[in-house]
């Protein structure tokens, strides 16, 4: 089995390329989409307790079964802990074995950017170069990567209530190209904007952006409403847009529509992708892509380590599998009598 | 994180010894069955295919997080692959951050096995000695070990319709002390035997043990019978015999009593273990013991190599978890820039 651990995940990266990960990765992603009906999707398991949630996250197509293991625990980072950390398996169907184990720490944030690069650009103005970033958390610095990864957005507008945030920011991205204006406030970072990319921490409902701060045209790239008692957006906002998601069900509990009636009208993202439905039909237009996240586009991330961590440095071999040479006597590998050794 | 692979268990178990381990592991699940209201039980996810079964078997209690990946495959024995393979993960409730990934094939065989005898300390006549074994298949000897380890059973009657498994169970156990009957039939193991353990592999409805066979105060041991569809007794036996199971929910889908009516009585043996309720009553009574394996098992073996497995030659150690310095700062880790570098 496959072991790709923090350190594989960071040489992969800097050997092909951020840009070109997050490019790749939007393809993989791209790829499994527009096979939507090929995927077994369901529900993901949670177990709460007082401080977080610890979730499974499964999925399965003909080939391959994959799930994602992820917590979510806001305390976390008081403590100098991650919120999210998580950790994915990919399997063969066929035989059950699984043969790769990979963390999805910064796999998650990697797939998570390229998930809204690739939707915007079926959904952003074309032609698009500023981007606005309110909420300069840990995934701040991938969403613009992937922007103008895919998109060639090197404008951006951001904000954030925590100066050290915006100071993490900045440095991060210093020597990276990019024209960045520190703005005042969230409305300062969405003026004049293509595209605004919502990205906070709060684990409430909070009002991050208001109807009278989007302009026509925009496209609201909205990531940080992403549990059930947490959005970002004034439902005047959704009321007015065009709203895309990735899996319905799963976006109705978590996601920014969480607010509105449940007949409330939206797009899967995957039938944009697959070219069964249209993203963005004017120019005046509002669009959002109300992303929350979908096993999916972690089974892409853990398809494409699959395929690119071949070499002897992007990976660990492990064996979880005991492998007996009859696989009737496992008894044997224990290797306890002389008379019968046989060994793992 | 800690990674426990194949290679470590063995070390683990010629270290502290068969019989060691298999004592301790079920002193590990008869501590968690006797806080059974404590546990978060849960039913267990499936993803079927063609070719079998993959599953994640979660459980939790407020410390610890715990699940199973464990496939089933019948055709992979046909391959040299086995047909039952997995692997395990503890979390840390408080913090959601996992910190044990291990080998559960061994283990599972090990914590079934000492399931089993744990469950007869308590159903089968005092005294018992003579332990007939139907099906010699990959877990039979350690359902010998275990009863040996446990109960002090050393004298067998073993049967199973291929020659060939007959030899490999001889041959591992040849200097291990047990007086061996080999039977030339079910009925011909069966007779005067104080406990019966079936655990064949035909995945259909058998009759590996019918009503005839079963003498007054036997125990009966029932690994065999584990999913739907599969099972080893006749019906008559259950009627009039006393039946204990891990979690009924399960228990009524996958095991013996899939045949039985949904009102058919039978007794947790959690009560039975935090003596809330009575085992063997009777000399003459038959005791059944119908297990199909619970998550609580697997949650034990896992806590039991996090408590022993801590030599530096009983683990490898994994990073699957990035730790930023600052939680936020998880783009740093990635190390791209020169003027913000903090490392994985």
């Amino acid at each position: 089995m496959r072991l790709v651990e923090v350190e594989h995940v960071i040489a992969l990266v800097r050997r092909r390329g951020l840009e070109t990960v997050l490019r790749e990765l939007a393809d993989y992603i791209a790829e499994d989409y527009r096979r939507w009906a090929e995927f077994d999707k369901s529900a993901r398991y949670a177990s709460h307790s007082p401080k977080g949630v610890i979730e499974l996250m499964p999925i399965a197509d003909a080939a391959a079964f994959g799930f994602k293991y992820v917590n979510g625990h806001p305390a976390n980072q008081a403590e100098g802990l991650q919120t999210v950390t998580g950790f994915g398996v990919l399997a063969d169907v066929v035989t059950g074995y699984p043969f790769l184990i990979a963390e999805m720490t910064i796999m998650t944030a990697l797939r998570t950017a390229a998930m809204s690069a690739l939707a915007a650009g079926y959904l952003a103005r074309p032609g698009a170069r500023t981007m606005a970033i309110i909420g300069l958390g840990a995934q701040a610095e991938f969403q613009a990567e992937a922007f103008r990864a895919l998109l060639g957005i090197d404008r951006l507008r951001i904000f954030d209530i925590d100066p050290d945030a915006t100071a993490k920011f900045r440095a991060n991205l210093a020597d990276r190209g990019f024209a960045i204006h520190v703005a005042e406030s969230g409305p300062d970072a969405a003026e004049g904007a293509d595209i605004i990319t919502t990205v906070t921490a709060d684990k409430r409902c909070a009002r991050v952006l208001s109807d009278n701060m989007i302009g026509a045209g925009v496209h609201i790239n909205a990531v940080g409403g992403d549990c059930p008692g947490k959005t970002e957006l004034q439902p005047a906002i959704l009321d007015r847009s065009s709203v895309f998601v990735e899996y319905l069900p799963q976006t109705r509990l978590e996601g920014e529509i969480q607010q509105m009636p449940k007949d409330f009208p939206v797009t899967e993202i995957w039938q944009v992708i697959a070219g069964e439905a249209e993203g963005r039909t004017g120019a005046d237009q509002v669009t959002i892509f109300d992303s929350v996240g979908f096993a999916i586009e972690d089974f892409s991330a853990l398809r494409y380590l699959s395929d690119t961590t071949n070499a002897p440095d992007l990976h660990r071999s492990a064996d979880l599998l005991a492998r007996p040479s009859d696989p009737r006597n496992l008894f044997g590998v224990l290797d306890l009598s002389p008379a019968y050794g046989i060994h793992a």
